[in-house]
């Protein structure tokens, strides 16, 4: 920066700190911004401060909600007996999108690492095996990005799922191993869904 | 968006007004910022409204500043015979990191266009001509982008600036013809103003 303005290299630092911004990017986004209106600016200020005040943790799914329980927990009209285990909130927008799945979603949040201290706890499997005894859960898909640690966390939900009964699936393969859901496309994450293969 | 939390949406939709974002970014983007602290995003938003608040015009060159003169105006021990001509102050800071120019600058803040009525006052040609008259101007340099737009300006420029008698340059080829100032290197945009020719 050789401008030397406190308050636009301030700027220009912040949103250098999100994901896929670099140096350039950063500078243009802060240009660009500098020729919006006060009442943009104050818009834009609001609405990211407004997301982080008022989304919430669902607290059946762990999804995301701007109430107790997320509008996919509450939706009577969808199948109750399967659930969808995912790592992120992203996740089940991806799926939801695809169209081809209508049952529940449990949000880990997480993959066991070891390394890092995250075990069965701090995934939030306790409340999954809770709610897969609670509400009558007939089959349980396990839609974990296939890199080494979702392999390895999709084993341990296999492990101590099975002793419940419940059916256990996991997304066909289509996804590149060693991918990310974020980068597939609709049409093979659907495909994903609907040739899902038992564990 | 399928999991339709308004606030979520909105910033998603903010996200999405910036240069360069596209849906998916702007996705990853509110999800990195929905695990940040609410002090980080309360910081971010800080500095977004502060910007807006702080950053003024500066009178003398049009580019950007907190007080009412830029620090580059301000700076006697630059070189305050020579006035380097760009669009944006963006290119200011371009030119700024090449380290080969000391002078002042002067920013059009657009190009001449007559289908959008973007005529020379608009562009704060009167100002300049103002300048090089009174702040004893020896040398106008003309760092435009070499586009269309870009290579018209000049021409008007060095039509007005002429009968004021300083010599006039321009940057030197280099640059690809149609391109962006903001897109070449530094070693590039460095040689092109040691090598800038009369127009």
């Amino acid at each position: 920066m050789a401008l030397y303005i406190k308050s636009v290299e301030n700027l220009i630092r912040e949103f250098r700190k999100l994901p896929g911004i670099g140096p350039k990017s950063a500078k243009r986004i802060v240009f660009f911004l500098l020729k919006l209106s006060h009442d943009d600016i104050v818009k834009f200020s609001k609405s990211l401060v407004e997301m982080k005040e008022k989304v919430k943790v669902c607290k059946s799914c762990f999804g995301l909600t701007e109430e107790e329980i997320c509008n996919i927990c509450k939706d009577q009209t969808r199948d109750r007996k399967k659930i969808c285990i995912v790592e992120e909130v992203s996740d089940v927008m991806i799926i939801e999108k695809t169209g081809e799945y209508r049952g529940l979603y449990h949000i880990l949040g997480g993959l066991l690492s070891p390394i890092e201290n995250i075990g069965p706890a701090e995934i939030k499997v306790p409340r999954l095996l809770e709610r897969i005894k609670t509400e009558g859960i007939e089959e349980v898909i396990i839609a974990l990005n296939p890199t080494v640690e979702g392999e390895s966390t999709a084993m341990y939900l296999k492990k101590v799922i099975i002793p419940l009964g419940v059916k256990i699936t996991r997304l066909a393969s289509g996804l590149p191993v060693g991918g990310d859901l974020e980068y597939a496309d609709e049409i093979t994450i659907g495909r994903a869904i609907s040739d899902r293969r038992e564990l």
